[in-house]
């Protein structure tokens, strides 16, 4: 691609560096930008880096959160007991959405994937062993609610053996969902029965 | 959607503003800056805010530009007589890509809209007459490569109005594009063989 300025070059550059963005619809997007009022661009990159600088994630469930302790983790009318198990954000956000689901989560912040280099230890594997093994929590059941992937699966059997040992009972989402498919783009009905269909995990 | 955090949700607020760009895009697209290195996302805010700061138009073409005076404007190789007229720069790099084509150009940044209040004076058309009128400027033939959408059409005639008692020929690109399409997504050789099979404007 020939650009009529090295701004432009440099722009979409860097935005088709976001995962799903190609030159041409990045190239598209910046001649949007560029046409619209300046205060857009700079109300976009504000937010952005704003949320970069001052993320931060809760001291107990590791999702993003404005707070030390994030408002899930905080309720009172959630079941203490229950812990759900999830890759990050957007599969909390896509369970919550599901209204089926009234217990905790704990958020790994990825699955195992020997192709991306991510091993257990980048994980929140050996905090979820803390959590259950301190009786403070009362954990009485955890769910493993991670995509039915190899690399998916592949994370639910390691904590299965790094947990299965502990007084909690372990369980796994019904595989109402695709398989090879993302958690995060299951319709809310499907997803919602997996949750309430849950068997142990064996 | 619940967002676990107001930075999360600002974020995504601000990337679903861009076109084509719906919430569960914008929601995968933030979290994975959240999840690369910081420096990541400052370099990306860093250039699309000194693209919409700093970004400069060709006086003659009026062409994204990073000079006065655009390096297609300047070339001494390019056919000053020929002037082929397009919506904006995204169109420019598609023709400059075929390769088929080497005279002038005349950036109008936008079609008559009537629906998204875009009217003849907000593009360059009074330029283009000022262009063809101007002796030392030596246009022979203008050729008209707008979108062929009824928005294309209409600026076509309209420009066609404007322009057909100047001493100048009117051609228009062959529609070789699919009708109703957009003429960015053409492909390279349908875009090259519309151009050379060009006709005149009738
Ligand atoms: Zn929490
Ligand atoms: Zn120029």
């Amino acid at each position: 691609m020939e650009f009529p300025s090295k701004l432009i070059e440099e722009a979409v550059n860097q935005v088709s560096k976001l995962p799903g963005i190609g030159k041409k619809t990045a190239l598209r997007l910046v001649l949007h930008l560029v046409k619209e009022k300046q205060e857009n661009t700079f109300a976009l990159t504000e937010a952005l880096s704003n949320l970069r600088a001052n993320i931060r994630y809760c001291n107990k469930c590791h999702n993003i959160s404005d707070a030390e302790i994030c408002s899930i983790c905080l309720s009172h009318r959630r079941d203490q007991t229950l812990v759900c198990v999830v890759e990050d954000t957007k599969d909390v956000m896509a369970i919550e959405n599901t209204a089926q689901y009234n217990g905790q989560y704990h958020v790994l912040g990825g699955v195992i994937s020997p192709i991306n280099g991510v091993g257990p230890s980048e994980l929140k594997i050996e905090s979820l062993v803390k959590r259950i093994t301190d009786p403070a929590n009362e954990v009485k059941e955890v769910i493993l609610a991670l995509s039915p992937t190899m690399e998916g699966d592949t994370t639910s059997f390691y904590i299965h053996k790094k947990i299965k040992e502990l007084p909690v009972k372990i369980s796994v989402i019904s595989r109402g969902v695709p398989i090879g498919g993302d958690l995060e783009y299951a319709d809310e009905i499907t997803l919602g029965r997996s949750i309430s269909g849950r068997t142990l995990f064996s």
